[in-house]
């Protein structure tokens, strides 16, 4: 039997009602023929609430025994599951990580899989068992301990196991329908692409498009698993939802597939570093060092053994630079003039994998953005996606205007 | 190291607080030089919210799924009370069933413990580990699926590890502060016992008396096991709670240790039963089939051929004795002229170890009862207990007359 994986998030299994609108979909798909492995999360609220309980008994806690507490949620849920559908008459069982077994990482609360044997499984199927549900997010360490998958997590079990069972599809519900050309909260006209390929989707995840974990979209790549974003609230149809795929099969003849943006961006300048080979090393090894999750970075040219050194980070971390920077100089590990911070800045970026094949696209957004008297602070490029540091006010309209130009409103 | 397991039910873990009270009280006994494996239920009300979910989504559910979410609420005390015993800066780790492992059969929602193999923890507490906090109420099936033990069952974990690990004592802490020689709500004098004996305390927990699971009592008789039952809102002492050991070291010089009683028994008599060899096996034999929990049978004489069988059991089962007693009649299994079913009688007992080697005990009770005006219905006596049948009404009279007759306000 092909094998198929359905994975329901949080809002899909938030009550029983929510619990048994997923079952019957897993049903449809059972009675298509399928073999189906069902991924779940817990019912949504129930983590927040035992991570709450954690930190309030210890701020620093222990993450073995953080990863028992957490895990429980999907357990139930996981239970639940199969026995709405054993009451549906769909012969069912729940398996928690441990059982199948999920073998990862002792990196307990942020653990990585390393290897998914099927034969427990699929011994099961070969019994007559339909659909077997499995709890998400957790796993069993080599020392026989739970851990979990960090946040989002269940989008990763998911995409591990169709690719540990070769399935023909993974399906992702969630609560939103699809991924978009752009946030539909910021343009109207975003549309729903119906295709997308590995690359652009995780560009658009790394942008802050919240739709999969960017983990899982690495492993779906890796592993050529064909993802499918849909939502679990839509009545079932073929043209439900985005395919994340293969770029052969999947794109739409255009360079550009989205805009994606990311409010909170900082521009960090050191003014007049003393530039010498190894400078880059000096500058960024304390800020990766001090937690800085740097993005952009620009080198100016240099002048009399002296340059302007550019990078950008989240809002949030510019105390953090700045401390890291300043000690360095203190250190005599570095040598600047000065430090500017510019926290009024956003980043926009153009995303398509045809770009690769089509010039002129840098050339359209750097002009739509000047003809609406938008100042670029900040470029960036790489083989699928352009962006650019702009004022945070002109978010919206630069969205909006770029949005307009390659005409992403229109379907191909 | 001596071990002591310390068990916590639902109501003593049932807030962070509360864990962190309970975790105190593990830290004193740390102090004093133990290691500790603390048993938890999970925080109260959790379990039944879990049930209801079960029974919702599936009234007749498969058993193994049952356990695997029900089970899950203990998982989450066990890791918030080692993270609290860490914080304090005890030493201690979780272990849910499957990770000691607890082997259990596999009747899933009420399994019983086959075998707790020590070494996974006892190897830890010679790594320096203090405490082992292990989920009560759940083990492991030789197919290695979940399962749980039946209702209490958190009690019948910490006795079977105190077995395993020849633990010096086995600690139950609950929301009373021991085993009374009667109900406090219906005799003022109700007295604090300091010591019972292991039979005494079955025949206490089987009467109604719901301090401890009748089958942890019977497992600690088994593997001698010292017993403390006490209060986890009461503050430490050595005189807290009661004792429930051997024999030899528990008891105090009377015939009569407690007065127990069932409120809610039915009186049942089948009039003119024709007397066969085998009769009674005609008789008991559907109503065990039929779920009847028949407690006291009383035969009276034979005369001629027939006689009157009497027998009594909860009044919630009385129509469905009936039921199965009319049609062992209909299929011409048994003959009798009537049945004839009284509701309206309770259970009072006198329960004594002590009964073993002093005469009287029965005669004393008769006459209390007799003096009252009480008549009693039926008698049913074992080695250390005489129980009697009376009219409902007179049961809190009953219970008061014969806790001053006994005079078990008084310490020995």
């Amino acid at each position: 039997m092909p094998v198929l994986v359905m994975k329901f998030g949080g809002t899909s299994v938030a009550t029983l009602d929510r619990i048994k609108r997923a079952a019957k979909r897993v049903g449809l798909e059972v009675a298509k023929g399928y073999d189906v492995i069902v991924i779940v999360s817990a019912m949504s609220g129930k983590t927040n609430e035992l991570v709450g309980w954690v930190n309030e008994t210890s701020p620093l806690y222990d993450a073995r025994e953080y990863d028992a507490v957490v895990s429980s949620g999907e357990n139930v849920t996981a239970g639940l599951m199969a026995l709405t559908l054993q009451e549906m008459g769909v012969p069912a069982r729940s398996w928690q990580g441990w059982q199948v077994p999920v073998k990862t990482t002792d990196a307990h609360a942020n653990a990585r899989i390393e290897e998914i044997p099927p034969e427990n499984i699929t011994a099961k199927f070969g019994e007559g068992m339909k659909v077997a549900v499995v709890a998400g997010f957790q796993g069993i360490s080599p020392e026989g301990r739970i851990t979990t998958l960090g946040r989002g997590g269940s989008d990763t079990t998911a995409v591990a196991f169709a690719a540990a069972f070769e399935a023909e599809r993974c399906d992702i519900y969630t609560d939103v329908d699809g991924v978009y050309t752009t946030d539909p909260r910021i343009s109207s006209k975003a549309r729903k692409l119906h295709k997308i390929s590995f690359e652009e989707m995780l560009e658009l995840a790394s942008l802050g498009a919240k739709v999969l974990q960017t983990r899982s979209v690495e492993l779906a790549m890796r592993y050529k698993v064909k993802l499918r974003v849909l939502s679990s609230f839509e009545e079932p149809s073929d043209e439900a939802g985005t395919l994340v795929c293969d770029e052969e099969e999947s794109m739409e003849n255009r360079p550009v597939s989205g805009i994606a943006y990311s409010r909170d961006e900082a521009k960090m300048t050191l003014i007049s570093v003393a530039d010498r080979p190894g400078i880059a090393a000096a500058i960024f090894g304390p800020l990766s060092d001090a937690g800085v999750n740097v993005d952009m970075i620009i080198q100016n040219i240099s002048e009399e053994g002296r340059t302007d050194m550019t990078f950008s980070c989240p809002t949030d971390q510019v105390l953090r630079a700045q401390k890291a920077l300043n000690e360095a100089k203190a250190n005599g590990d570095i040598n600047f003039h000065d430090l500017v911070a510019d926290t009024d800045v956003c980043k926009v970026s153009a995303v398509g994998i045809g770009m690769r094949s089509q010039s002129g696209v840098a050339a359209k957004m750097f002009k739509t953005l000047s003809d609406e008297g938008i100042n670029i602070k900040v470029i960036a490029t790489s083989e699928i996606k352009i962006s650019v540091l702009i004022d945070r006010k002109y978010l919206e309209l630069a969205v909006q205007s770029l949005h307009d130009a390659f005409e992403l409103e229109k379907a191909t």
